[in-house]
C-alpha cells in the first residue's frame, strides 16, 4: 500500500525511467523539486516539453536543431569541404568541445550492427553519399565510436566513398591524454603503437 | 559560441541544477528524453508540474500529501498513541519501507543547528507540542538523523516533552545490517556497544 502522496510517487516513478536513475536518486530529485520555487520547477518542465516540441533534425547534417538548417551547417566560417561523420548528436557536442574541428558534420543516427539487424538502410549512409556527390567534399573523417560497430561502419563508408575519390579518414585510437600506460588495455596499447607519429 | 540547439542546451542547463547531476549526466538525460516518444516526455513534465501544483502539507503531521490530511494520519488502523518525529518527508518514506513502525509521524522540516541559525521556531516543535497536549500520545520516537544536529534536536524535544510525562525515545545507533565490524568507524562501534541488547 502506498502511504505517500500519489503525486510524489508519480514523479519518482517517472524519474526512475531515466537512464542511470534508480529509486533513491529519483526520490532525492523529487524532494529537491518539491523544495525549489514553483517557477524553477515549471521552467524545468517547460524545457522538457520544448525539447520535444521545438527541436527538429537539420536537413543537411541531421544533427538536432531548432531550425531547418542547424547553426553549424549555416556557419559560413566553417570549412564546407570536410565532413565529420558521427553516430549521434551528442558526439557533435563532444567534438565541438574539443575545438579541433572546424568542418561540417553528418549524423548517421547509429552504427552498422548485423547482430542488432541494423543495416546500411537504417542509418543515414545514403544521405551522406548524396552530400558527397552534390558538394565539393575533400575529406570525410569517420568519427564513429572506437568499437566493432563503429569500425565496421567506418570500413563500410570508406568502401562506399572510395570510387568517388573522396579521402576517407578515421580518428586516431591511442592512449587517452592523462592516462597511464600501465593501466591501458592491450588493444588500445597496440593501436597506440601502430598509430605512432614522429615527434619532430 | 553555442553551436547547438538552444532548446537542447536549455534542458541540459535546467537538469544541471538538480543535485548530483553534472554536465555529462544532464547531456545524457537530455538526449534520452529526445529519443523517447513525446507522450512519455510530456508525462514526465506533467509529473513535475503536478508535484508543485497538487501537493500540500498534511495539517496534522506536515508530511507531503495530496490532501489536507495525509493517508497515514487518516488511517485508523495505525497506532495514534505513538508519534515518530523526523526531519523531512523523505525520512517518512524510508521508515515506511522498513515496515517496522505503525504509529503516526511528525515532520519537523529540519533540525536545530545554531551554526546555520536554525532555532526551535524554525522547525515545527511548537506544532509537535500542541499535538502531544491535544492527543493521547504515549511515546514520541525521535528519528532525526544520527548526527550532531539530529542529536541536539532530539535532546531539545526530550527536555521539552519531559514535563508533560510523555515517554521520549531515540532510534538506536549501531552497526548497519550487512555491515562489517572491521570497517565500522569508532563512534558507531562505541554506540553499538553502549546500545547492546540481550540476545535471549
Amino acid at each position: 500500500m502506498n502511504y505517500h502522496s500519489t503525486t510524489v510517487e508519480n514523479l519518482i516513478n517517472e524519474l526512475k525511467k531515466l537512464p542511470g536513475i534508480g529509486r533513491k536518486t529519483a526520490q532525492r530529485l523529487t524532494f529537491f523539486i518539491l523544495s525549489i520555487p514553483k517557477k524553477e520547477a515549471i521552467s524545468l518542465a517547460r524545457a522538457i516539453v520544448d525539447l520535444k516540441e521545438k527541436t527538429k533534425q537539420c536537413k543537411i547534417c541531421f544533427n538536432v536543431s531548432d531550425k531547418e538548417i542547424c547553426n553549424i551547417c549555416k556557419d559560413e566560417r566553417r570549412d564546407g569541404t570536410v565532413i565529420c561523420v558521427v553516430e549521434n548528436s551528442w558526439d557533435v557536442i563532444a567534438l565541438e568541445r574539443s575545438g579541433q574541428f572546424k568542418g561540417l558534420y553528418h549524423v548517421l543516427g547509429g552504427a552498422l550492427s548485423p547482430i542488432n539487424k541494423i543495416g546500411p538502410s537504417d542509418i543515414r549512409v545514403k544521405e551522406l553519399l548524396n552530400r558527397i556527390k552534390e558538394d565539393k567534399i575533400k575529406e570525410v573523417i569517420v568519427a564513429t565510436n572506437p568499437n566493432i560497430q563503429g569500425d565496421v561502419t567506418a570500413l563500410y563508408i570508406a568502401k562506399l566513398l572510395n570510387p568517388l575519390g573522396t579521402k576517407v579518414t578515421r580518428i586516431a585510437r591511442g592512449l587517452p591524454v592523462g592516462g597511464d600506460l600501465e593501466y591501458a588495455d592491450e588493444v588500445t596499447l597496440g593501436k597506440a603503437i601502430q598509430g605512432r607519429t614522429e615527434i619532430i
